[in-house]
């Protein structure tokens, strides 16, 4: 729910309240024990039927004032617009560019007539991940990017890729993440610097693959100093996403993992902030 | 990536890219396929790990101008900002109030202290759903609550509610997403009148089953006719979240399914439009 401004009425009886939840919910604690349950055995790995999984990785970075930004974004703006204090309840006003903090590229944001964030597959946003690790080439030279034999060397230890996959790259930019000059890494002709894919890579991966999605630790899909956007024009003009500026992925296996891809379901949307996730 | 109005120097280069597209990557194909690839067999259910499902449902309405709002909120608003026609590249700039649409309640929209929705435990966000049906009682009293009774009827049919699970409640609401003013269901005195939980229901469930959260397929966790919002005071104080706008929760199983609550990581955020999905 949330009417900001219309219900500052309640805020009192919210406060009263919230008084006596710092007494520990002891009157409702009592009263929901004297309850009777019934006498089920089930254990929570079988109500979650067949689906079972030992580990959870959020991929996502906070999304605040202080994030990365392209350069010539706009700025991410959160404006607080109630509060439990004066309304009874916080919360805020957004402002932003969709293309900011951990977020999706739907195919929309560079194909005229590709699908708009709404309109993706929710099937191609639950997906297989492969990892793809670059950091180590990434600390030598910025400009670095997954290649073609960086896919069959990832295959050759981890097996063929698996059709309708994400396959993220990792090239420990991640890191930079809380340093957004170190992130950016413009040079002094204000051209950036950090490692992307080749369309080589990606095209392998759409035609012999058919993978659902790449994700990068970057700000692009495309290599930071890249003029023509290659593989944001051909790889999301081949009805596919992108997602820019992962965290983590050195926490998650190279293959085995599951992701959950949280893209914004905004009625022509190009994209958005998301919360990736992944199990394994 | 996403340089707004700074990229227009690419737009021709794309331009003709596109064009190379719309022949249906022909060269890019053709190159790909000389590749030779590694002799693997392995199948997308051994990629996958141990992780296997059927089933994938979207439970996230689409949000834009026409979204129902709770009487009161700022209009939900996305305003194009760069084309690919004028400027290489497709996107908007979005504003809006974070309660908006199919979004989360983090702890912090009702209690001073409560987690914000970029501090919520990861593992809390993939887990169990169970459905509770009272789309029956809702066609008769728009008021009608989710009560101990409809829990403790719930667990005798399907078991015992496991700890960590969503419970989310159907009411049949969500057919009316479409029209605005049935969603939201003034009467004449402004009074809204849909479902929500009661206060009862979710103390149990509290206290007695220790959930991660709960969601309704209405505007509101509390019933739409409350004024002391005690579901909302209690249940997120309790440092647990509440989804509202759920969509399609009727075209998943009672039990059995598994939610992927994608709420936004945005720094001292209330909630959010979140991505919520199932598998089973």
């Amino acid at each position: 729910m949330c009417p900001p401004k219309v219900l500052s009425g309640m805020a009192e009886a919210a406060t009263s309240r919230r008084n006596f939840l710092k007494l520990g919910f002891g009157a409702a604690a009592a009263g929901a024990a004297a309850v009777a349950l019934p006498n089920t055995r089930k254990t929570l790995a079988q109500a979650v039927g067949g689906i079972s999984f030992n580990n959870v990785q959020d991929l996502t970075h906070v999304l605040g004032r202080n994030t990365p930004l392209f350069p010539g974004s706009p700025p991410f703006e959160i404006t607080t617009y109630v509060t439990v204090e004066e309304n009874g309840f916080y919360g805020s006003i957004l402002n932003y560019w969709e293309h900011v903090g951990t977020h999706m590229d739907a195919p929309a944001h560079f194909a005229v007539g590709g699908a708009f964030v709404d309109q993706l597959n929710p099937a191609n946003l639950i997906v297989p991940i492969a990892v793809i690790d670059i950091s180590g080439r990434a600390l030598l030279n910025p400009d670095t990017t997954v290649n073609l034999d960086d896919v069959l060397a990832y295959e050759a230890q981890y097996g063929q890729i698996p059709e309708n996959a994400a396959v993220f790259m990792d090239s420990g930019w991640a890191e930079r993440w809380g340093e957004p000059e170190a992130f950016v890494n413009l040079d002094e002709g204000s051209t950036q610097h950090y490692p992307g894919f080749s369309q080589e890579a990606t095209d392998f991966l759409i035609f012999q693959r058919n993978i659902a999605g790449i994700g990068v630790d970057t700000l692009s899909l495309d290599p930071g100093n890249s003029t023509t956007f290659d593989v944001h024009v051909s790889f999301l003009g081949s009805g596919r996403w992108g997602i820019e500026n992962l965290a983590n992925l050195n926490q998650i296996p190279p293959t085995g993992a599951v992701a959950f891809v949280g893209a914004p379901k905004v009625a022509a949307g190009s994209g958005g902030p998301s919360r990736v996730m992944a199990i394994w």
